[in-house]
């Protein structure tokens, strides 16, 4: 599981420099969720080819994540704005808050949201 | 002005995609605001082929961004953070804010600020 989440986020950060063979196939594998056999079938190449594919996708989008760690920076991102999140929903709990600070602390939680769903 | 920011978020996102040749004269040029003339004298090449390298590597940067819009992405998310900092900001200059209020309101500032000088 932990490996499917990985490279699906690999995939959503860089997938876009990949060829588009090395994306269909990307695509069948992890978002469709075909077999190696099942893929083979569907291009008429062999299953070792499938799996060949797949392993060389990975290993691309692992290098430039190497490079660049966005998808590391991605992450400590949004667990920064699920702190404030907690914060706020801290403050939301809280009795007898003004009014004024009501509307501000509905607006932060709204853009956090908006953040998180990115 | 707008440009050279353009150019220089583009080198921080995708500059370590670059051959090192191609960092070593957007260095010169951008962050050490050397001429071409002055570039193309430290590595004796000719100033075209100076102004040729730098117009290849932009060319480079904004191809990387039209394919991955992480600069569009990282501009939108910025924005919304300080709006969440002014928003925030907006809370703390009420006046008598309960002290469990204000212990939330600094830990989102404190992580706000964070996230901007990211």
């Amino acid at each position: 599981m932990e490996k499917i989440l990985q490279a699906t986020l690999l995939y959503d950060f860089y997938g876009e420099l990949l060829t588009d063979k090395q994306k269909l196939i990307f695509d069948m594998y992890y978002l469709n969720d075909l077999s190696l056999t099942e893929i083979g079938q569907e291009l008429n190449i062999s299953r070792q080819a499938v799996r060949d594919q797949i392993n060389r996708t990975e290993k691309v989008l692992t290098e430039y994540e190497y490079k660049l760690k966005l998808v590391e920076k991605f992450i400590i991102q949004q667990n920064s704005v699920k702190k404030m999140k907690l914060l706020i929903e801290d403050i939301e709990n809280q009795f007898d808050l003004k009014q004024e600070i009501v509307f501000n602390i509905e607006e932060i939680k709204k853009i956090a949201e908006e953040i998180l769903e990115c």
